[in-house]
């Protein structure tokens, strides 16, 4: 009596849901990103997404690379930082192959503070670069004086003052203020408003109980306070601490990484370790900020899919009725739609995030790929729209399908790795 | 050619409307009730709801009165406090005609700090104390040392510091902050969680731009982090400067306030001015708290059915499907339905308070004592429950519905009063 190639899939699939469900991240404090990612002791930058060389480096990423040496003090001027990208000076690495997740360039440099999420469950360590907030930010490329000041900033007088709150509280458990979120209308992806307000409240007082005082004090409960997107990086390193509990788990078709560089598109599948299947980044389809078309469009990018890699963003909509109409959607029931069609491509419904709109039904998680060839429908992730020039911002925002052809692939090599049951993977 | 009874109804009600529409409630800082409110020059109480003796309070009010009496130093003791109460050596005046607004007991004596909401459309005030948090509280008739010491330090540390962060501000715009709570699932009676969030981020850095450092900033950082339903008393006042522009529009058949005092339901309509027209209050229908049944309840009390008269809390359950569940009600799509029929008994629809679940349809506002009165519907109350004992404190969460024969009694008076075309209101 043998087992099915099907049956130890499903096993290996249930196996992933029961870690994504037992998983407990927790927001330690901040590390420089030097002291927790060994390739960044030397002249090294981590970037978002399947790998990419400088060459192929698209807008918004060449500048924040570019902005990130300046910062360092590397070179002087972005044309002497071009140079030594240029001549290959700057070792680059993908975020994702060190347990780290940034939103769009996802360019983390030696001296950045880290966001350090710990899963309590599993002894499992992910990191996130601090939020900037909004209009001209590193992560879509651009790299003024301001910029690189914020940057500064954030290193020296938010993350200490950060992370000593968070030493004093103990740390920071973020499912709960994820769970929360979702019943207050986050999606978690697109709108983080709610989690960012929860988030605050539970540090402002430990905040105040450090050595920070009057402005400078004011000045970090301000940043904190006037950005409403500030907890997505945390959301996505707690998505990817989570996640990293399937990282490779035999016979397991869970994705535990959805990630774009701007040029392409790849996947991860837990059974298959941390070989990536990449394509084409596809361009979202949503709403532009008056004076941009689609013309202006960066092809997708980001780690922030590991969001929808969780089962949050695009698979959460229903739990996002004001996210609708920001991501050019028709009508408020179109998200109900959405999350019921993810449930289609997912092994599981979560027990902690659940939506409210759907009678608190569990947000769709674990992403099987079998389902996605089989049904051919792909993930819907909620996803901000770059200019693709670099230093211009954000131009919109909308949401972008996978293409399906990650998961074709990612399948074809399933069932050569595990070749002696390839037919019933097939037909599971 | 006249003008009928019913198109002078139409008319009157079209622009209670507007005014309710055009109303622009700001927070702009706390003032000591005895300098706001006249009567509280001398030995006074006011208390929620229509007019009651000190020989009818219910338990939880004449607990709260003689707490009250106590933090004022009028007596030493509670059996020193009751004598006084007994012999009328304390003026009794309702909350509401002096344009302030108490959750539950709503006992407010003269040191009490109060937040003074400033209409600035139509420069009308209005006030309510600060929220105490949870467990034993004055509010619920709770007086013990714990309770009064809160209330001083309330007085001497929180109001204070508040008032300055205010003022810095130039102020807090509510509708704004009210608006954005209805996307993220508070429907701003029994769930103020987004409201107050967004609250503590708008004022946080400005209390740390203040005087206070440390500890004590601390101390009243933590304070207001530890209160989801610090808002409500925000709302209440915000909602009872708004109804105060409607407060004596002749023809007017909106309600322009409904409260309880833990004995007798009451309401006032615009027309009819200040007269008010009570029942017997009914008792919630709900959850109870572990330990607790429909036994230990209280009648309803309390000035937060302001709420509703503005077209919030119950008229506006389906903002907030978490809220279902806490009031007793069977399933999320019961919320929907509520909000639906509570929009047959308003004159419109409000076009700020959206409600993402119903495409961001406005929340009903405006209850016309003609419709309830018809169609026998009357309004939903989203209320807490109080033991009937002093003391005791909250025991559950549910929902009331505002006795009919207010409405019917108010509707014969206005009969009355504008009795050339008394027919024409009846068939209007």
């Amino acid at each position: 009596m043998t087992t099915s190639l099907a049956d130890r899939i499903d096993a290996a699939n249930a196996e992933a849901l029961r870690r994504i469900e037992s998983a407990d991240p927790v927001l330690v404090g901040l590390r420089a990103a030097r002291d927790v990612i060994p390739p960044l002791h030397d002249r090294a930058l981590l970037h978002a997404g399947p790998p990419a060389a400088p060459e192929d480096f698209c807008g918004p990423m060449r500048g924040a690379a570019l902005g990130a040496m300046v910062y360092e003090g590397w070179a002087a001027t972005q044309e002497a930082a071009g140079d030594l990208l240029a001549r290959g000076a700057v070792t680059l690495h993908c975020t994702h192959d060190w347990g780290v997740v940034g939103p769009m360039a996802g360019i983390v440099s030696p001296s950045m503070p880290l966001l350090e999420i710990a899963d309590r469950a599993h002894g499992l360590t992910a990191y996130a670069p601090i939020n900037e907030g909004i209009g001209p930010v590193l992560r879509f490329g651009a790299y003024n004086a301001a910029v690189l000041a914020r940057l500064r900033w954030l290193q020296d007088v938010l993350a200490p003052a950060l992370d000593g709150a968070l030493r004093r509280m103990g740390g920071l458990p973020l499912v709960p203020v994820m769970a929360r979120a979702l019943t207050m209308g986050d999606e978690m992806h697109q709108r983080n408003v709610a989690a960012s307000s929860l988030f605050y409240r539970a540090v402002a007082p430990a905040l105040a109980e450090g050595d920070l005082a009057g402005e400078t004090l004011a000045s970090v409960l301000r940043f904190l306070a006037d950005n409403d997107q500030f907890f997505l990086n945390l959301a996505m390193a707690a998505a990817k601490a989570v996640m990293t509990s399937v990282r490779e788990i035999p016979y397991c078709t869970v994705v535990s990484v959805m990630s774009r560089n701007g040029v392409e598109f790849g996947i991860r599948v837990s059974g298959l370790g941390d070989r990536w299947f990449t394509a084409p980044a596809p361009t979202p389809s949503g709403l532009y900020f008056p004076g941009f078309t689609g013309d202006d469009a960066n092809p997708d990018m980001g780690d922030s899919a590991i969001i929808e890699a969780l089962g949050l963003g695009g698979f959460a909509m229903a739990a996002a009725p004001a996210v609708v109409g920001f991501v050019g959607l028709p009508a408020v029931g179109e998200a109900l739609t959405i999350t019921r069609t993810m449930g289609e491509i997912t092994v599981g419904r979560s027990t902690r995030f659940k939506i409210p709109a759907l009678e608190f039904e569990g947000a769709p998680t674990g992403i099987d790929a079998r389902r996605v060839v089989r049904l051919e429908v792909t993930p819907v992730i909620n996803t901000g729209i770059a200019h693709r020039q670099p230093g211009v911002g954000q131009i919109g925002a909308g949401v972008v399908r996978a293409p399906l052809a990650v998961f074709q692939e990612a399948l074809a090599a399933f069932a050569t790795q595990y070749a002696e049951g390839a037919a019933d993977a097939e037909s599971a």
